[in-house]
Parts: structure tokens; sequence; C-alpha cells
């Protein structure tokens, strides 16, 4: 969801959003998301400025027969969301103690993520919704937000009333990639 | 969820499951889960083994006054779920032409993770549980299952009917951990 209305969001909405997600099930239960509510005007110039840069290399990156598409693809909902969080994961949390996460500290960043598809799935239930930019540098959002430097940055959302509702993921009605059928990814063993 | 009657699903119940799950979204559209049915007897063996080895690691390396209590926890369901799915990301994958994942290949991996649990959502809602086995090592698993060395190894699932129902995690029905309230986990900016 890239194209969002102007319009606030009603009192206590991100915060019950924010509720419903820390439901999710964590590896260990050791709940290590860290939700970031970005409300500063500076702050948010910040990130806007460093999806440009990270979006412009891209750009230059592309196969010259894609670069024209690429540069007409909407890719995220800045200027327009009113609600802006960036979710990050806390790898040093002593939650959990440890458990199941030895062999696989990355099951901490996997819980976040877990964790922002829980708010995407209540924010849609509710007629709102979310935009997951990762067209950014993590070691930059962490500067720009001054969190500490151990959270692994996981998504930058933007939440909001979209301006259409549309079934097809924007990447296919805009001809830059199609759903594929799930035979090919099934494999026996 | 580790606890399994030893009853199987009826037929097509796991290609729906992972249909479903392929419904998730994706980095770009990107689409990079793989999904491997786990059932030759020695393959399953070899995953109980180094759940084995990985759990015995991780029971001597807890705290002294912790331990007892982690050797009384069931911290897998290998030994009565009908159903073992091993859950790759393919890091590797040209599809979605690298959208959205340039500065955070990761994504791919978080892309994983939440297909995952779009399939334990589907899984809860008619009535399985699935069970999320971390205790393992991630390179032995690509060996065991001979799946390319390029695949991340993303999570190994259980699936089957539970023995029994409860909105408690069992991490906190045990004692071992128990969830926070959310405020502790907002910040402003």
């Amino acid at each position: 969801m890239r194209g969002f209305k102007r319009v606030p969001l009603p009192e206590g909405t991100v915060e019950r959003l924010i509720g419903i997600a820390c439901l999710s099930p964590s590896v260990g239960l050791s709940e290590p998301w860290r939700f970031v509510l970005v409300d500063d005007a500076t702050r948010r110039a910040g990130i806007r400025g460093c999806f440009g840069v990270c979006n412009k290399e891209a750009l230059e990156m592309q196969d010259p027969d894609r670069a024209a598409l690429y540069a007409r693809l909407k890719l995220a909902g800045l200027d327009d969301a009113p609600v802006q969080i960036s979710v990050f994961a806390d790898r040093t949390t002593a939650q959990g103690a440890g458990l199941g996460r030895r062999t696989m500290p990355e099951t901490l960043d996997y819980s976040v993520a877990i964790a922002i598809h829980t708010l995407w799935l209540a924010a849609r239930a509710e007629g709102l919704g979310v935009g997951w930019v990762s067209i950014l540098d993590p070691a930059r959002m962490t500067q720009i937000l001054d969190v500490p430097s151990e959270w692994v940055f996981i998504g930058h959302l933007c939440v909001g009333y979209p301006l259409k509702e549309d079934d097809t993921p924007a990447l296919e009605r805009e001809g830059w990639e199609h759903r594929h059928a799930p035979d090919g990814v099934v494999i026996r063993r």
C-alpha cells in the first residue's frame, strides 16, 4: 500500500494496533519488538531523504529495459501517510533467557517481522492500509531515530486510509512482477 | 504448540495451507519461500537428532538456577506431529528483479517468516496447531534435506491436531517467561 489519504487516524488507533501486534508469537516469548512512532517533522524529512537516496541508487542499478518502469513506480507513501512507525528488533533483550535462539539469533528478527504482519492484518481488518518501506539504509535509520545501535532495523511502516482498495498487488498491476503458482515452491524429501 | 495427536491430516490439507501461505506479501513480489515437506523416516530421524544435539548444548549453557526448569520444558513436537515442513528463503531468486531488497536483502527472509505466520494462522483457523522449531543447526538442516546451499533456513514446522487447546503461551504456563505490557516497547521520536 503506497497511496494514502491525508486523513488522521482516530485517537487510540495506533496504540490499539500495536497492542494487537504485541500478542504475536515470539521466539522464547522474548517479545523483541520495539516500535518507534515517528512524528517529528525533521526526522520524517530525514527518512524521506534516506529513501530518496536509496531509491535513486536502486534506479541506477536497474537493467536498462527495466529502468523506465522502475522510475514510474510509486514505492513509498512517506509524503501522505498520517502515521509512520519504525520497527526494530532488540537483539540484546534478556527476556526469554535466550530460549530457542542460541543457534538462530535471527529468529528475534523473524519474531518482529511477524509482529509487523499482525499489525498489518489488524489494520486491514479496520479498513486501514500499511506500506512497508525497505528502500532505506538501516544504519542511517538508527541515526535519524536516535535509537540504541544494538537494535536491528526491520522496517518502516506507513499507516493510513488507502486512496483506493485493490486486491491485486501494486507491482502486478504495474507489470513489474506477477504471482506464481505454489507448485513451484514445494519439494518433497 | 508442541503437543500433537498422532492423527494424520485430511488429504489436501497441507497443500491448501501452503497455498494460503503463498498469498502472503513479499518484498518486491519476490515470493522467496520454499517449502520442504519432510516425510522420509531417515531425514526425520536426522532432524530429531539435530534437535537433540542443539537442545543438549542449550541446556548446558543455562544458568544453574534455570537448568532444571529448561530440562523439563517440552520444546518440540517432532516425535508426534504427522506433518513436518522445513521452510527456506531463496536469497538468489530473480523474481521481483531485486526491487526493495538492495539495501536490505534480509527482507527476503522476513517475507518467508511472514508466510510461515500466514500458514500458522490458517492452520489455527481450522483447528490445527503449528510448532516452529528453531533449536536446530541451519547448516545441518540444509545437508539433511539436500537443498541448495544458497537457501537460508528459516524454520522447521510441526503441524497437526493439538493435544489440548490453551490460550496461554506454553512458556508462560511453565513459568519460564511472561508477556509484558506494550507500553514498554513503544517510544516516540
